[in-house]
């Protein structure tokens, strides 16, 4: 399975009044590093959307669990793959080391969805282009 | 149990380009109900901190589903909740409401944190004090 | 010239490890405080962007002078109004006060910006409808 | 003058429904390349808060000008240098870059911050060592 390794870099603005890592930043780390992998998988956001008619890929359900804190100035590696292909969903999986040491781990379900004027969201899933799949094999 | 409803508008800037609110910011609203449940059991957490010599209750294990999404312009309601009190930790629970309707829903395992110089991150947990459980019953 | 004023109480997650507001944060505030004013003045960002093709209010030139910081648990008083109305740009002013204390000022240059296929970029600004103007009088 | 160039990746989260970045986020990218640049004169944040007893370098006063649109997937170069010494307050500047292309401009003055448990907000502004001023030359 196709995975990639994002290097990400603790910025003093992510962090909160305790001195460490505000949680909601790490979802924000974790997203940009499923974004990453999708373009290591040689799909870039702005040309997928087009490509496909897609929305995005939105979160339907996610864990994190944290082991250690991080702080400004840090540098951390998240390690990031998908673990599942469903229909119209898949699930990736996050692990964020600092150094050697796993410091958080992350999983997530995101459905493939799609404009849809129809819906009264105007939107809905719809089922992955087998592939899209194949690229991550 | 005490329990606190937060209205929450959805801004503009919480939604990202499929017009739907970004799901790290559901964490931050998160973040600011539980803080507001503790407002209301009697606990300002600039006092809190001062009190208790409290770092702050971070966040160690948070999972999330989202049933349906959000957009700027929307108002929706969050009920929360502290549904478990451990030594040093807690669990509490988000109902995210649009009108009647469940839209998400969120756990979080937080640890009740105080400042400690011999340590190596300069934090340790510490049991929770009676007298602040005690207001939330 | 309709002015509106909107209540913010400040969160531990809009605060860096200084323990005082990230100054991005005071950005976020002031534009949920002009679209505050939008809708005051009868216009509801959802409605406003299907009614007038309107892509949105994008800035383009915005300056802050912080005079205090802010804090998590404080509530500050934001007073919003427009003070110039161009062609197709308008300018927006802001002022922030904890309790009767000027603690920052924002001046915010947008434009009325439409969706068009045509241009490279997807958008281009156009007149402000005189109707929209005609409310904030 | 020391300066700093930065290759910023514009995320989906950094973007808003217009689906170009939501301006506040573009203070954030200031923010991490005014800290890069210390970084790059051999101050990361962290020691230079301990070896100096510095709170941080709060914003009192930004203007930002933008030229063009950035968006999810592109990648800008911002780059900083300060332009402006005074005793205890500097001021940098921010270019940043789409290509070739001027896309938008920051000004920034910055205090440098110490703690002082004597005054009423814990913090005063202090000269700014001449080997922190030094390094930049």
């Amino acid at each position: 399975m196709l995975s990639n390794r994002k290097t990400v870099h603790v910025e003093w603005g992510d962090c909160d009044p305790a001195g460490i890592v505000y949680y909601p930043r790490f979802f924000e780390y974790f997203d940009a590093c499923t974004n990453a992998l999708f373009e290591r998988a040689g799909f870039r956001k702005p040309q997928m959307l087009r490509t496909y008619g897609l929305l995005g890929i939105p979160m339907i359900d996610t864990r994190a669990q944290f082991y250690r804190p991080a702080s400004f100035g840090e540098t951390v590696e998240i390690e990031t793959r998908i673990v599942q292909w469903g229909r119209s969903s898949f699930q990736v999986e996050h692990k964020l080391y600092k150094g050697e040491a796993l410091a958080a781990e992350c999983s997530e379900k995101r459905v493939w969805t799609v404009r849809d004027t129809q819906t009264q969201n105007g939107m809905r899933s719809q089922a992955i282009p087998e592939e899209v799949k194949a690229r991550f094999a």
